[in-house]
């Protein structure tokens, strides 16, 4: 039996940085891990104590190809909360994570060979999952000084038949501003290029929260997910907002393609919605993580970073430390025991110059980082 | 914003009869629903309370993407006690429910246009899984005097590149016997056509056993799933086996499509491996119930049926009584209050004469449902 050609995937490179640190802790050394890209926290306790009461009360069966109803229209509730938007929860459709969300959407929205932009640096899944869905991928090269976002002004002559946007972005942490969002969807309608807005880090911003694509237009598809702000990656439970007229397309793909969501998932993400009091208790971790950070990071070497409006990454331009960012993340692991993530499984052109800083840890293990890479790097520097 | 041409996705035809019944409950009416293709009884008291256990103790984050490694290798055993196959737990791939094994699959095999074989009557969404990954089914007839099942013959000239095999299948509960499947399987083999066999409702069968195409090659694809003996449909958690050199791009696949399945799933599969009294008293209300309709069914005039050698379907040739299918369980709805699937969902050109009765039901279910076809059809013999 033969592999397709589009199967042939790229591994993630930061799983040699992974497997290496799982080495070294086999060996009984203690390693700080700033590469993971979720939560250390569990999901809320009432998120918990929900799903205990419905495993003795409920079948927990299939549920509804576009989500159980309470859930959908509490999520539409949280575009009010978080927006001041009124959304219809009939353009709710609950994904099983993100992931799900991303498959639906390319099959909902694009033909085969149609062309997709992505900027770059961005989460390599878009690109995998493009070629997977036999769509063709146009990396689009952001620049630092625009946030690492696209501009209007990168979507032409380029073919496009859909655009991925990303703010907060991964790994860079930037958010377009509404104006930039604005202008950029304007640009996108005006050459009838379909836009998926991935709000998969909003919740988490520290200084002004993310805009939402659906305040600048109900013409788009909207992705977001339980996994970060809500804490539930496992879960595997996500959600979409699609333009009215999409629905049933989505609903017939879906239950085809995924039947459901979880419906256990489903049952503790509603519960999650409500669990305010301890989401914000671990955004305030973040928070003090993100600052100590801040402070330390430049101290330690790292001074050109973007702008870390939101999520739990930095990204750092080491470029006049090294031109090999997985050799210097070996390094940084070898010798002072931190996990981080080279540039390269997000920017293929220029991550050999780039490294990303989760701060989804403890802020106990954070410090620890943090005082092990200024003494690595006063090291590096006498040497 | 315009839909792909794949995501024009055909309705399932049986939600025409399920929203009727829908409202004919909302009227108070009582319905027996024989049109259901998931088990009434909730996922095993052993899984329940073992993710009950871990939702105290565990985080469930996210799983590594071929699933966490106790349920792999409990996995890997089911072979040994089901089949007496040795099977390494290293080729087995813990998949979002057979949906997740099914796109997964496809990626991994296939590219954009390649023909791939289907029975029909067979899983309608096999075909819309496949048109919307960008592949070409090819739709095999299959005869009822092959237990509507495809030969070695089915497969010439057809430039197939895949070949969906499903023992017991759906609609028709009819299985390949050892001979048969080992000879289409040597057949796809000699045509270098990649089989893929859908496995799922193994485990209920009722006198022999069912073949699991491992048995014949470890050169194929086989995809299971805990939806339906292990009675946890909404939990979104299957497997798949793939050939050991398959392994890894499988593995990249998945990172990128579905990061994990459900951790809080896996966990509670793990322990449904184990309930094998639960489960088994679950078949043997299917046991009755297959019982019951073999007696009932000809006495009502239902006497074309396929062998229902396992699952929990009996199809039938209603063709002397009508030729509109979808018409027929309209009627059979409105008079009898009994809720059946019209073929057409599972045959797009031979469906309108049949019908599949669902036995997953309760026993009580099914015989107040055979009572009341029983008079439905002696009223209409008379009308």
């Amino acid at each position: 039996m033969r592999v397709s050609s589009r199967g042939t995937v790229d591994p993630f490179i930061v799983m040699d940085v992974m497997s290496r640190a799982a080495e070294w802790e086999a060996q009984g050394r203690r390693i700080i891990h700033m590469e993971v890209g979720q939560p250390s926290t569990p999901a809320p306790a009432a998120a918990r104590e929900a799903l205990k009461a419905a495993l003795d009360q409920e079948s927990l069966g299939y549920a509804l190809s576009l989500g159980i109803a309470p859930l959908r229209e509490r999520i539409a509730r949280l575009y009010g909360e978080w927006y001041d938007v009124d959304l219809n929860p009939e353009r709710v459709v609950v994904t099983t994570g993100s992931s799900g969300a991303f498959l639906l959407s390319f099959a909902a929205l694009f033909d085969a060979g149609d062309k997709v932009g992505i900027g770059a640096p961005g989460y390599p899944s878009y690109l995998q999952l493009l070629k997977a869905s036999n769509l063709d991928p146009v990396v689009i090269e952001t620049a630092a000084e625009a946030r690492y976002q696209p501009r209007p002004a990168d979507l032409a002559g380029r073919g496009l038949s859909g655009l991925m946007l990303a703010s907060p972005g991964n790994p860079s942490g930037t958010m377009l501003s509404r104006p930039a969002l604005s202008e950029l969807m304007a640009e996108a309608r005006a050459q009838g290029i379909s836009v998926i807005s991935d709000e998969i880090y909003h919740g988490l911003h520290y200084e002004e929260r993310a805009v939402s694509a659906l305040e600048v237009s109900d013409e788009c598809y909207v992705i977001n997910s339980f996994s970060k702000y809500f804490s539930m990656t496992g879960w595997r439970v996500g959600w979409m907002v699609v333009p009215e007229d999409h629905v049933r397309t989505v609903e017939r793909l879906a239950q085809h393609m995924f039947i459901c969501a979880p419906t256990a998932s489903q049952v503790a993400a509603l519960a999650a919605l409500d669990a305010r009091e301890e989401l914000e208790a671990n955004r305030a971790v973040y928070a003090a993580n993100r600052a100590l950070l801040l402070r330390e990071l430049p101290q330690a070497g790292f001074t050109k970073i973007a702008p870390p409006d939101g999520g739990f990454y930095i990204y750092a331009d080491v470029g006049d430390m090294t031109g090999d960012s997985l050799a210097f993340a070996r390094e940084i692991l070898d010798k002072a025991g931190v996990a981080v993530t080279p540039g390269l499984d997000f920017d293929k052109a220029r991550g050999a110059r780039t490294l990303r800083f989760s701060y989804a840890g403890s802020t106990a293990d954070m410090e620890e980082g943090m005082a092990r890479l200024k003494s690595f790097m006063q090291a590096r520097a006498v040497a």
